[in-house]
């Protein structure tokens, strides 16, 4: 379940030293892997190794799956990265943050995708160290993420080869933010699905259930993509010399994007609480329906029942009992009762 | 529906590389068409088609239907629009933005529009981009949002004519804004609609259903304008050479209607909640006044007829049956009993 | 009605160029008034026309009722008031704002008043235009509002004679701010009448309907005066040289004031928020007593009913119909299970 | 009651230019008195009058009761306090506020006390107005707030005689502060016991009440101390060289426990919110209770009712009647359906 | 219980001038005992008395347990600790907060733990002066919380030996921060529980409970954890001579530890609302279903049970009653009612 290991540190970790190496995620199936490229405008090389930086030359040394925690201080020595950044990277589930280091920025992302056919969300943490001229990225997850940015890059597609490394890692956090535009798609789509099923079928068990899902998934998307919007303005505005001043149009669109996907989140939000209102003032109203329909029917028959029991009673002098008509005079006079009943309820607006 | 394409890329959209130029909206039946006006205080000429910049003339260059995106992406050649800006212009349902580029200003404005008869809400995207001397307007809608514009333009009416650039970027934001409070007259004229027929004809289910829908429109609309005033403030704070300094009271002005219009929406919503939470009191009122009268009835008849069904058993020794006058004395009993119940009901003030 | 024309442009003005003249208000039985003052610490002059303005007295230009476009325009071009500025004047029901133009101050404020008998609450747009040594007021009204403003400056009370013009325009401020109080002081008695009816008659319907319009004139006051702090505050921080050094403190003073009053508008919501939940509280609590009340009734006779019906029955092998004492046992058992249900009712705290 | 004079001007202070002197409380019996002290390291003096500032020697005259105006504004004159101050000074019922005059800093403080019998709660208003090397105190009760302090003075405990001014002024804060730790306790104390009652005597209307009750006290506290906080956090900051440098350590100490203060109550808030909730959710609950009894036993015994109803019908011809074991099997038929009734009620977790 | 001390002066402190040294707390059991620890890169000594500060070495001296004032006076003395530092060193239950003196930093954090068990929540003070070469912890409880920093150092594992004061300091504060992570985990297991409990088990009665106490634990965690963010925040920010520079990184970490516990603190709140608005919506459906039951079942015999009453009566003249297939027929009619009740009810969705 995506809950699970929602943002803590799991007991092995705690008590430990800071700055201990300890993966405290759950995917461990797969070996860690390398996948290095070497590129500038002309060339591009692809290594699965560690490989040098080189000066005329970006690096994107990309490691998939994180259980290998040697690795990582491999990684870690060989590009001085601080600890406390290689702690992040394998404490996965962080909320996203931009540190700045004295060689390097540091990245973590979330990266979310959604089942669109169980609604179940999952968060795969994605950490970037960008230094002069390189790139590092730390995958969860032993599949690829940026198999669309590394396509480009061998093509040379667009100009992503043109630019520098900056440029790459705009690329990397696009298709990420990319992916949250997919989860707004499918939440979007469950509520407007559930409006309208509101507006068709009327209040049932199903609406409600599903709302209360849904609002939990908002508010599980919301506090993962909340700090990602400080973290890149932090990004466009830090005037770190490894962002290229020429880049930074392109991270301040992507400051857009974020935000304009927690402005579609706020509204989503707002929809369901509407929604939920909805559906409580509609449930009250079928309650008010039933017993309104109880109240009229026990107010016609209980007096007529009484009425009928007094003319059941056994006593022996019971002068009306005896008369011809005394019967269908009853009935009369029950029926007109009946039917004055009938007339006050529908002056007191109740049928 | 007004809701299908809420702010969000569409799927064709996504694995795209970034600056992709790709229509996302859904008005393509017209082809698109180019409106060319270049005036000053003494000509005005009108050309379909591209024209050039002219030092002493400004140029407005109007664009509308965006399906052809060959036509945009040429524009943006022409007068060096940046690839991002122009991915935006495609990119409809855009919240509201202010964006500096070197060689101008970059403004998205949602157009509202309401139909008052069924509160069916339309939001058309209106990009400009204003450099020295020209401003290009691109219009998602074939129909022309700025007629009373083109009209002042072209008959030299008021000081259209004799201001530079920026004071027509004011004229048309001017009219959008008119446009929002033409939206705010329809919601604020169907919210005090509503309370009046909450007064007269008390709670009633089209009056709820009309609530939840104003809420949702309010909110929707909300979305749609806050952006807004912060992109305006920033064009007014703007320090670019493009902004004439004395024109600047025109975009305070601006800025100040946008927050009188999100000061209206506030207040519509607070009015909206304080119904909402009428209703759902005067409901609950009314679910009171029916138990009530159920449990009256039913405390009045069940004993009456508990004693009436006494006296309808069998038992071959019941000695009041047989007095002469025990059914009279009985009716009495019983009559009794059900004044002294009213005579209760009455002292706790449930009748 | 109060509402009818609240925060916006009427029909008739949408369309128009920007800076056209058009009064939105409704108050157009009178014609407009001129009345200027001119005076010093030694002299006081009262003249009911346009007058010049003089280097070593103070000008005060008071133009009652607003009907009347062209005397406002020509008013406008003698002072060199900004277009915009006199839009302003004429479109009522703006929020309160200030302004600084080149030549001066531009104020608006909300003259509030309220009815205490029906509690409706009337605005009206007062403005004012503060330039050295001259002010202009523009009341909507064709009462005066600043009646004793007017008779300290006749009679040479207080220090106002001898003070520059802001110290009038303090005064004037201070005048309508006083009015704000009134408003409160009717509101706060309603709030508190209310309470105490809340807490001597217990629920009842009119106490809600008068908590919801009582909520609703909070916030549509508080919708009033909020933009109001923003701009005195902006007045008191200017460093306009329209604004005498000396007289810095008074408007400070004025700011404490209108916090102060937000302060109690805030507290009263409060107030009002708590007695709405306890009314709530209290009307579901009336139900409870109202159902188990029903309850206790309905278990004792329902299955006594059901036991009477048994011998009723018309079976002609019943043995127990027979018996001699048959008919007394069994009310004897009715007698006991009556007591025994209420002995349980009352250990499960129903009764 | 405390409610009466709640932050406004009373009626008679409208209408009157600004910086009249009235008095608008309603403390009247005791007549005004001055108490001036005179200390330093070495010496202390107390006179019952009016007294001169002396450069070597710190004073303090403190001024009770407020009704003679006359008597402050001679006060006023004496030290040069500012109009705007005094007005204050007597216009009682002002939120807390720290202004700044050339000459020194006026202080408005409400000093809160709190009867833990009845839970009446009443403010006190407390002025300073504090210059170089004195401080005056002006306050609206009769009964001294500072004993304590004169105490300390007089008997030379602690370094308040080695200490300038300013801290005298930190020492009185002091005790008012301490003042509302007291409040603070009693309101605790309260909302623990209702904590309690509700979970041993569960829900019942006295505890609804007491929340209600303290809810408002909560948000009255509230709505005094929280100027409070920034009253005091400007003294701290601000650069006036009344204040001894190496004082100000005390005043951020004051800032803490106002800060604490406030943490307090809105965790009291919570509290009560939290508590309201549940006592909603119990009181649901029961009525659910309540519902689900009364279903049980109607449900079981009117189709029981209804049996023994057909077989009391009076037809000639019903041929079970005549049977020998007609009523026994009638009888088992009926213990059948009430035990199959049972048990489906509680298979369905009712009872 | 937590509750009984939280957030004030006790009354015995009220009253006391400033700066009096009283303990407020409740562990008194044990004496104060004194752990001094003089360490560089190669020494490590460990003393149980006060220790004089060394150039070249630097002193942790961690004072446990509070009863014995004379001590912290005495400590205060030697190490030149403000009173009111010291004040509230002993005025436990304090707020976290940061405070900076000429000599040194004084950092008070709540150390919190709970009970797994019971959810007993308990909150130690720890406060520290942080001067130049040396910390003063004082720690509330007499056993040690920062075994495992003192083991560390001890062994001289990691770097902690070979670093200033101030990491000490940060070893101890994320000693402390790793408790909250321990804190949340208990917390979030619980909410995981209940949310099962509620998917599995429907709604009962120890769900609302828990969701109750959970609710107010949530909040009186985030009541202590929320100054600690600012005080942090405010260390890492702080130009103090006593932090090193290359030791800000990791305060920089805590920061953003701090955050992310308040995030999951914000994220579970959310989680617990959602789920208690669930269990009023299910609990308000289950009424529904309740209250239908009975409906139906009314609905359908009382009428009938009206009808069998009509044939019940004694009248002379009933002609139906001696027909040969009277009986028959009328309850072949009820039959017929009953089932077109039913098809009635299936129409309407009741059943």
């Amino acid at each position: 379940m995506s809950r699970k290991s929602r943002s803590k540190r799991t007991a092995h970790k705690r008590g430990l030293p800071p700055e201990s190496l300890v993966y405290t995620g759950h995917r461990k199936e797969a070996p860690a892997t390398i996948h290095a490229v070497l590129y500038n405008d002309a060339t591009f090389e692809s290594i699965d190794q560690f490989v040098d930086i080189q000066a005329d030359k970006t690096l994107w040394l990309d490691i998939r799956n994180l259980s290998d925690t040697n690795l990582i201080a491999k990684t870690g020595e060989i590009f001085h990265i601080h600890p406390l950044a290689l702690e992040d990277v394998l404490n996965t589930q962080q909320r996203a943050k931009l540190e700045e280091f004295d060689n390097g920025l540091f990245f973590i992302v979330p990266h979310l995708k959604i089942d669109p056919d169980n609604l179940e969300f999952e968060s795969e943490q994605i950490s970037f160290f960008a230094g002069k001229n390189f790139i590092i990225s730390f995958q969860e997850d032993p599949d690829d993420s940026f198999e669309q940015v590394r396509k480009r890059l061998e093509e040379g597609l667009g100009k992503i080869r043109k630019k520098s490394a900056d440029y790459l890692m705009y690329a990397m956090l696009d298709t990420i933010v990319d992916g949250y535009y997919g989860v707004m798609d499918t939440l979007e789509h469950e509520v407007m699905s559930i409006e309208e099923s509101l507006h068709t079928n009327g209040v049932h068990q199903l609406a409600k259930a599903k709302i209360f899902k849904l609002k939990r998934l908002l508010s599980e998307v919301k506090h993962r993509i909340l700090p990602l919007r400080e973290a890149v303005t932090r990004y466009y505005r830090s005037d770190s010399d490894i962002i290229d001043q020429s880049n930074r149009l392109y991270f301040r669109d992507l400051v857009d994007h974020v935000a304009q996907i927690l402005d579609s989140l706020d509204s989503e939000r707002d929809m369901l609480a509407n929604m939920e209102a909805f559906y409580q003032a509609e449930a009250a109203n079928k309650l008010n329906h039933v017993m309104r329909f109880l109240t009229i029917i026990s107010t016609i028959f209980i007096p007529l029942s009484f009425i009928a029991g007094i003319y059941g009673m056994n006593f022996d002098n019971m002068p009306e009992l005896h008369t011809q008509s005394g019967y269908f005079i009853l009935l009369g006079v029950m029926f007109a009762v009946m039917v004055g009943m009938l007339g006050w309820f529908r002056h007191k607006k109740w049928i």
